[in-house]
């Protein structure tokens, strides 16, 4: 049993994603399709990052994910097949990988897409590149290796790491705002090793939001907090409300760490 | 081959639901998932009741529900498994299964959360107790009923069942209303017995309906009418509108039935 | 692995769906279930059959496609089995295959609804006749044929071939209207055989639109354009607007090519 997992922006009214569930399983017969979500807001590489984050460590080992959020389709933005211990990951290579990438040690491959023995259109690479190379990665894994070569150049991401700037304080990011509006940042609980946290203090924006919480029912509703996300994220979220539209920040916004 | 389905009010833009399939196919790789929804209304309890009660009897022998609508995630509210001769049920001890205990005959589980040899998050039970759980019941039984205690207290529940004053007057009440505003009672078209229909009114908020109707064409556009739905419960209707938001009722309420 | 393909108007909120592959495993456990679309329009049935043929062709031989958008249910429509060289179809006879039809060569079944050895509600055709006709044609072909006839009169179609009224001149008209207004009309590539197309105009409502393109970002934003679509259909669009509410047009609606 071989699962290939999808995720995709192609909502499901179209046909878009049957197109590609019809392709995978005439190559792959074997191969249980699983449907991630295909309601990734258009275009959105960020939250398509953050979504895989969110679940592809539940998944058996072997699990191939095609991820397909790809507002670059017919320019010439590369394709990539990851391999890792554990997984393969097919999708184009603009970032939505950014997040996985922190976690696995990879083998990385582009796609020679110019060497496909099929029609590929200019549109609809889900359907004619991604899905057909996932469902080899599981039929005959030495059929793709004859469409892949090594990746000799960085992949594109939208990750940058946080900057110690002292022992107790730290330069991150926002690295996301999700559509509740918390603000997640690019440091995660490890990344603080032993260091004693009960300090902490955030300053975004001209706001200083002090102590590290565990969930939002442990401020009043309407207060600012800051806590870990079930990926281990640290964010910034208003219990009950969007913490993003208050503070009025975006994706790259700086945010200073006091410990 | 057996089926493990899935209902849930998570939605499937943020990954959620697929960890939980990805957590079943990990331990239950031979398990058919099937999604029923994951549409559900957010802690709409008695929503997904409805929608489990509406479906659950078409699904093979030996299916395994797994049904997260789960407001009280994180307090001391229980999680159930229930076996009948049929099905497993899993999910959380909040009401959701009220409809499937009126059909039928089961044995009831607590789950011993704390006993679970995996971690167990604050606010994602769905993943980590019953996902794992559901696959258990599947893939390892014997091992499943370690996690199980026996429910020596009666299941939370929203049903209460209707009061014959007479023997042609009924005290029922409103069990929910649907996201059309049709109106289910707590009473259904087997509880009727042999007894006549053909004199039928009911009373609900000082209006009176008479007359049992086959569907909604049978009054005119605009007109209230009580009939039996696709699940033979009672309910009362506006054939091409909203009958709850004419009539002002809610879960709960009172409504007379004469015969 | 016989692949059973869903296509629905139902939502997914209410459990229809859930019924259907409950019905369907029962019936034919070896089917793997892929879910095409549930959210077409109510009653749309132009949108389900586009949606249908812009997928269909992409999976295995031998799949089964069940496809309920059936705004007559209850009505005296009948239901259709159409058996092609390598797909099987099932649902209501309304128009719903009319672009499948344009494609394959089928044998052409009515379902004998009143010889149904099982219960069939006046309201849920898809769990009672099409999902269960579905399941046979995989599970048992044999017993299927028994609840078919041959169908001695033309199904339902929407489409209207376009007429060629001088070797330069065709007279087409609008198929459908599609989420994004892109204006769908009922003449597809290999009709133009080898005639060039270098001199392409065509007229609609009073307008002119010149020049075949290939794809939206060929012209200005704002502007309309005429090109091929995904599955060669020729169609009226607007880069990065709605062709249809600009041109005010609707399904049937005429429009002249000049070559």
């Amino acid at each position: 049993m071989r699962v290939i997992a999808l995720l995709t922006d192609f909502g499901t009214v179209d046909g878009y994603v049957a197109a590609m569930k019809g392709r995978i399983l005439t190559l792959a017969p074997q191969a249980t399709v699983v449907d991630i979500t295909h309601d990734i807001p258009p275009f959105d590489i960020r939250s398509g990052a953050f979504t895989l984050y969110n679940c592809y460590r539940q998944f058996p080992p072997q699990t191939v994910f095609v991820t397909v959020v790809d507002p670059g389709v017919g320019t010439r933005r590369a394709g990539v097949v990851l391999q890792s211990d554990h997984y393969v990951f097919v999708g184009p290579d603009n970032g939505v990988f950014s997040l996985v990438l922190q976690n696995e040690s990879v083998s990385a491959y582009h796609i020679r897409t110019d060497q496909l023995p099929w029609d590929v259109s200019y549109t609809f690479h889900g359907r004619d590149v991604f899905a057909p190379l996932g469902a080899l990665a599981v039929a005959n894994p030495e059929e793709m290796m004859k469409y892949l070569v090594p990746a000799n150049q960085p992949l594109q991401t939208f990750w940058t790491p946080p900057r110690w700037e002292t022992p107790t304080r730290i330069r991150a990011e926002v690295l996301h705002v999700d559509r509740f509006g918390n603000i997640i940042l690019n440091i995660r609980r490890p990344d603080f090793g032993e260091h004693p946290l009960d300090h902490f203090r955030v300053t975004v924006k001209g706001h200083n939001i002090a102590g590290l919480k565990k969930t939002f029912g442990d401020v009043r509703p309407g207060e600012l907090l800051i806590n870990f996300d079930s990926s281990d994220f640290l964010q910034i979220a208003k219990n009950q409300g969007n913490a993003a539209r208050e503070l009025q920040v975006q994706p790259g916004d700086e945010v200073l760490i006091h410990l």
